[in-house]
């Protein structure tokens, strides 16, 4: 029976070595006016089905919220907190609060209030201090609590301060240009910091409907190279649209009707923050142009013997025949 | 001498090429019903015969502790210093803490116990000061203790918090179901989070009871692809079941009979974390479906221009024909 | 119409297989007397036509400033923030801070100052307090921007600090020597510190005035290896200079009118750190030497059974007969 | 006359494809009673040549020197800084450092170290404090100081805390063991802690004295396997001495003719810290057995559904006949 199920086997795989491309993507459909890719290079999905804490990591929210959101988490959790201490505090009795100096409650409260934003920066001025076991012992614990908060604040605030956020240049059209007897998709990309951008890969994708199947399609474009060492300058990334690639004898028309859609990924090591950064940026098929290349960037030196690189040339293209 | 071995090599060196999967894993035999790898995600083992030094890496304990448990250890640690200083301060003589209120013994403790906290954790308000050569020396000591102290905890905490806690989710079972002419094994995984994960790889590998050795064998499953770039939505690991594969032909029964555990690791670079996550979950026997498939995940649009995608189909299944 | 343009694709698609080395250097032609690398192993670019906020990236500049300039931004941000809160407290009314002695107004302006600076570090002596509503709002909020502030700086001069500042030692010359019946481009690498650098790679580039095309050209040279795996003293970079090498049959003479440039880039993985670190180094067609040798690196032992290793000896070379 | 020299080159070019194994160990001659690393890990060498500057990587030092004198080098640290302060104090008089209480020089200058080092801990009780512009500025400038200062320390302490200072627990001796039809160089490695290593590889490289030239020669053994996905127990690595091993035909006697010594480095990622860490360890000829193999571990469960596993095993090993 064995011997039955492997020679079925062998006379009935099919496609044994064609590999789906990239089946992370999961969309079957999808209409040519949604962006897969938001212009801030995250995805556009919202997902739904799973409770806010299987599908939220505080980590992720506090580092990608703005400044302004994040300044106010944490002003607003500082208040918090103080209001928790200040009722304990008077709960035990403001009269532990030695050197306070308030007639009406509410005076008291807000002494009260600040001995303890005092106590949870650890700033200590001491004109208020505690007195008595409870109120000294809860003081003791804030100012541990105190220390151990600002440790997470601390943290976040230095990892948002150093990462990553200068975005790659890339030219807004995507051309089809003549290249070594055959034409080619061309994108170009550049490096606009000072960063030693080190082991620069680049990874392309383009999806579209298929002409035959109807379904949308993803597939890997292959390059004429994926990867430079120095990323110092400029690089156009060259797709040859060779007799295997998807894109072979497609008019413009046929771009914008199959929904054609390229997303370009460059991941490099940063040497300044000794890690990984990835890009990723996207093309419509309304940001396409047939019959167009790149103008060479003009580099130029200045008498300190510096190299002069002007990155307004980026997106500089001209006409440029085509073989078909 | 030397060619009589070489040539006693070339004749009985069997096996050359032949490689045991995985003997990390390093067992002969487990019983059915033992999970090697908990629900978790850390695998099932005790070490016996090294000694508390050898097998404990106190920062994985520290680590992987729950928040109760390591805020205890930080408080319980907090007083024991304490104590430890009050101690000191007493036998120098508490007549050295200027500014201490104290009629009785156990109130000049105190006092001391909450001048220790407030040196411990520089608040330092000042009500109490120390005063005379040796007291102040001490204060400056546990100050310097104190700011290099709380370094290890800050550091804790900060690591604790921004480490990767989230799951990703897997189906329920895994399941065999047509694929190309053929058989395959199917599990299908998703990312609940918004967090961007890349350059994501599963390894699958399975382990059963060799049905002629009677051995516990562990081999690694050839999957149809391994790796996708963008992990954003849902991935639906494939192992065909070819001629290659340990499972071709096998029943139910045999799945059952020969106690199989297949381990499905995923690895992912986290954007948010600059660092490579792996996940771990395995399934037994008892959650294999023979002969069914996973219903594509539907995705929706809403207005405005999100795509919805809804987790809760992650393990929906439905019958499918096997071709034998 | 797809079959044509295929077969056309089929005969016109010239150099299928040529791929231009490394176009992120991205320059045509640069003089003889420019370095392409500077002497501290940053790349010699101006980028000029974007704005500052997209050429610079703020952690790179405070990593890779010195150390004076460093501490002066330090200062002078510490001072002008001490400024800013300095104004508030006049403008509340200088009477809201306990304990100020002052008979003039500049007298109360630096008594508020160093309030300000105390309540900015937490240190918080007391003798000046914030009495009221306002000021100690005021307060409250300075010592908690204090803490939040000096994060940044904290993490910093902490990153500043353990970031990898040691050259690898270059030999100054690269040498062409014979080499196993023909001849080779050699240079020589060593490690003078006690770091443990593991899984080191080269990769030697050139960079030369095509004779044919007069164009500037960069290839990779191919090594002899690529890769040691521990890298504790020294390592000679072989380049074999067989029939693909673009040296092949150079004279010195050649060598200094194509404007040959050499970068010898080495990665290594930094054992204390546990980071990758690259170092960069160029030779200018004047730091070649045709029909030399590196001396053997002599390396001895003490009584102690430490192995001694020279470092002096790293660019000592002898006169070595070339084949051709 | 360039045919010439391709010509040249193609009859002349010897060894082509011979690689040196890893010339960065970079010694042709060692004694035999010198160990290349040390039990702790560490290469065994000293560099001569060259400035301390040089050679010392002030991280490395305060990385890895052992706590005690850490600890020494800190609080010698903080006792120089805080005389330096005090000078200052003095210089400007410590009438201006308000509520100091001293009747003699001396004790002027201990309660100006005191109030020193309670403005660098920013402890601030504020028993004393600064009176006066200058004063006032010294102490402002001593808390910022403070405060980036303790920066580094902070950062230290944590990095010694964490980084990884377990061993990997490694057989004492290694054993040419039988192993399919021939015979095969084997070592035996557990982990003891219960950290998760992932992507474990060993790298085994051998050094002897070459029988023909005289000298000593590094090759890198290949192995059966090299790399395991889970590493939670033990790892036999086992190097099969086939034709092509430096090993074969040898007798015990050759082993320590030869001056044998086998270096077995381990890469690990530890899933705690997220990094890579490695293990040296070497087996001098002494340490070799020929003839043994090793007992398997003996494995066994608990009633909690447990794996028990025993490395006091590690080194069982029990004579073996070998085919010659």
């Amino acid at each position: 029976m064995m011997n039955d199920i492997i020679k079925y086997i062998r006379e009935n795989y099919t496609n044994k070595n064609k590999v789906e491309t990239d089946p992370g993507f999961g969309l079957n459909t999808y209409d040519s006016n949604i962006r897969f890719i938001n212009e801030n290079g995250k995805s556009n999905i919202r997902r739904v089905g799973v409770s806010i804490w299987e599908r939220m990591d505080v980590f992720y929210t506090l580092l990608n919220m703005n400044w302004f959101t994040f300044l106010l988490v944490i002003i607003t959790g500082y208040i918090l907190v103080n209001f928790l201490f200040v009722l304990i505090y008077v709960l035990i009795g403001v009269e532990h609060l030695a050197g306070i100096q308030a007639n009406t409650a509410s005076e008291s409260f807000w002494e009260a209030f600040y001995f303890s934003a005092q106590t949870l920066t650890t700033v200590g001025y001491g004109r208020i201090s505690p007195l008595g076991q409870m109120t000294s012992a809860v003081a003791a614990l804030e100012s541990l609590l105190g220390l151990l908060g600002f440790a997470v604040f601390t943290g976040l605030i230095y990892g948002r301060f150093t990462r990553p956020v200068f975005t790659l240049k890339y030219s807004t059209n995507a051309l089809i240009a003549p290249y070594r007897g055959i034409t080619a998709l061309m994108v170009r990309v550049a490096n606009p910091k000072m960063n030693e951008l080190l082991e620069t890969e680049a990874i392309v994708m383009i999806t579209y409907i298929h002409p035959e199947t109807q379904k949308r399609t993803y597939v890997q474009l292959e390059l004429e190279r994926n990867n430079i060492m120095f990323f110092s300058m400029s690089w156009t990334i060259v797709h040859p649209i060779s007799e295997n690639s998807p894109l072979v004898g497609w008019t413009m028309e046929d771009i914008q009707t199959n929904q054609v859609e390229v997303f370009v990924t460059i991941k490099a090591y940063d040497e300044t923050r000794s890690q990984h950064i990835y890009w990723r940026n996207s093309y419509k098929a309304t940001e396409f142009v047939m019959g167009a290349k790149f103008k060479p960037m003009n580099i130029t030196f200045n008498d300190k013997g510096e190299i002069l690189y002007d990155l307004r040339q980026l997106n500089e293209y001209e006409k440029a025949e085509l073989p078909y």
